[in-house]
């Protein structure tokens, strides 16, 4: 089962394992494609309804992907029943709204937020320990839930610690304390405290994949046919920072970088995102084994870095604009990424195939981009509380 | 404000802040009043409806306690009107489901509880940051987010750490690892991570109130009318082991006692927690200080000394009965608790007042019993996963 198979990471994850072998069922409500209605902002690249995707899948693979319509969240019964039919072997949980910036536009944003993903996340695990099925859960977290990692190296997950406890010192293996930057992150959070619960009192196995910012577009499977291709956001929203310069480089517009580009992210090209998930299926927990926990990002890079590299493929200036927070404008990240490497990941390289992203997606559909979209329009901190910083400030887009 | 200013924390905590000087609104949904119709079970003590209560604080006192019906996870418009309207110092949020057994009952009762305690605490801190209202949180937290504190001297919520960073060693403090021991425990340590987001982002000021198992009825307010008089559960659900023995000894039943009666757990009267909630409020965090962290706990006691001392001041005999989860059974528990000591409050202490509790109470109400309500039906873990433990083994009754 693929909940959330219909989204940016669902729906190529889906193929992907489709590709592999799996039997694959989508389980989706459309809140993305809702989220897109709502904004007023559609993807980049022209997407098909999800029944034609099936069918164009269907003819050319012959493999069928199954599908439902439920809001896991919301729709228990139908959830646990459908889990109760196919007795997967393995769940994979996308089915969370997934933007930071999202997250902090109003309180209704916000409570959306926290009670789709919190929910839906519960509902999946009561409906496994309800219906007794055995099933691996892959769930797409996210680096955030480490912050920036507060001058921490960031290990998978846990953090060795020492404490002084008195009579002696005494050594604990600890979850990383988190540290989110936005009510999605915290969602994120939240999700692993459920997950924590439910391994440790049901035995529910669980890999929890914390996973940097996504580029790229296409995986060799939604590249076979054009009605397969996936989403590429750029609005305020659900664009990513690198989509925002490639945009702003296929309409000659300059890459607008804020303060003084110092700020680091971890990345992952959406093909490395289908082989991650698949490599942690296929490699599930033991019974009895902790929650597993893997950084899913293979490359780490300072803003200014991926404007330069972006303006030296493209011809586009680079412009910096002022920032409103200083501090987390400069920020090291040392993570610790060797899991998924160690199990055969060979990642794409940034610097290899970003030209590829600039031609096949920004410039070839860059007449449907619409302008107002590009910029960040949430704001983390209310006017009428603290008058400074905007979403942009802190924007780790997609993140 | 009081978020569940009807339940068994909160009808005593409205009255004696009201008794205090301080303007009291009481919000309730009577989820509480809900769960005994469910349960078929009702407090030994009997209740009177809240309009009633409001009309006799009012011609005793002559204070005004507002009310509005309103159920915090769910109503979140009505809500935040509310609290613009009022614009309040302070909130007290009691407005969650708050026992273990119950949280464990069904997939129903799991979902409930986390759907209804994570939107209620969201709900709140979304709607001051929505009406701007810089309103002091006082939230009730559990000792049960640490566990049994895992070895570890149990601090005031945060934890001094050493990790080794690999070019030097670095100190951190840390909100203490949680641990929950069930779904409500969990939704708990789930508050903790709203909280401390908000108070981030958003700088909203909060204290969490980690208190103990609660013991005892009424309140010197509480007391002044048999109509004001307040819950008294003894419910394998809602009530707490203290109360399960009492009851016990008042209809002449053996204490049964699970294994060597070597839990060790924290204890609180009543009366003492009204005081820490008036001691918080009164004292609150400055703007800008991080989320403040009280253990509202005032002795430590084994199982089996609560035993023997209701079997002194009684007669009753103890039976010892098996017990399905060795691990559960025997715990040291080391906790700081100095910080409302520090403002002044003066405990209550078990020994000097269970015969009270025992006389006014138990016996009084003797003929109100219902036998059957007395044992825990609850299993932590679903027979088809592993036939073992019942909740009574994991029992923390209203921790």
């Amino acid at each position: 089962m693929v909940l959330g198979g219909d989204g940016f990471c669902g729906w190529p994850t889906s193929l992907h394992l489709s590709a592999a072998g799996h039997d694959v069922f989508i389980v989706d409500n459309f809140a993305r494609r809702d989220a897109d209605a709502e904004l007023g902002a559609e993807s980049l690249t022209p997407i098909e309804p999800l029944d034609v995707r099936r069918e164009v899948w269907r003819e050319l693979t012959g493999n069928e992907l199954g599908f439902r319509r439920i809001d896991v969240a919301h729709e228990y019964d139908e959830l646990r029943d459908l889990v109760d039919e196919l007795r997967p072997d393995a769940v994979v949980h996308f089915a969370e709204q997934r933007a930071a910036p999202y997250s902090m536009k109003s309180a209704a944003h916000k409570r959306y937020t926290v009670d789709n993903n919190t929910n839906a996340t519960h509902n999946l695990l009561a409906a496994l320990v309800e219906t007794g099925v055995d099933a691996h859960v892959a769930h797409l977290g996210t680096m955030g839930v480490y912050g920036y990692g507060g001058g921490l190296r960031i290990p998978e997950g846990y953090l060795r610690v020492r404490v002084d406890n008195g009579d002696a010192d005494v050594e604990r293996e600890i979850l990383f304390p988190p540290d989110p930057g936005s009510v999605y992150h915290m969602t994120k959070t939240i999700d692993q405290l459920v997950f924590a619960f439910y391994n440790k009192n049901d035995g529910v196995r669980v890999t929890d994949l914390h996973q940097g910012i996504v580029w790229g577009t296409q995986t060799p499977e939604t590249a076979l046919d054009d009605r397969l291709i996936n989403r590429f956001d750029y609005d305020g929203d659900y664009g990513t920072v690198l989509n925002r310069f490639l945009m702003q480089a296929a309409i000659g517009y300059p890459l607008t970088v804020h303060g003084t580009g110092g700020q680091t992210r971890a990345f992952i090209h959406i093909r490395d995102t289908v082989r991650c998930v698949q490599l942690a299926l296929e490699h599930p927990p033991q019974h009895g084994e902790r929650v597993r926990i893997f950084n899913q990002m293979t490359e780490v890079h300072r803003l200014i870095e991926l404007a330069e590299l972006v303006s030296r493929l493209t011809g586009a200036q680079i412009e910096f604009v002022d920032n409103p927070r200083k501090e987390a404008f400069e920020n090291d990240l040392l993570v610790e990424n060797r899991s998924l490497l160690d199990l055969g990941l060979n990642p794409i390289r940034l610097e290899d195939s970003l030209m590829q992203e600039v031609s096949a997606i920004a410039l070839r559909f860059r007449d449907r981009c619409d302008l107002d979209k590009i910029p960040c329009r949430s704001r983390w901190v209310q006017e009428p509380r603290e008058a400074v910083g905007t979403a942009d400030s802190f924007d780790l887009p997609g993140f």
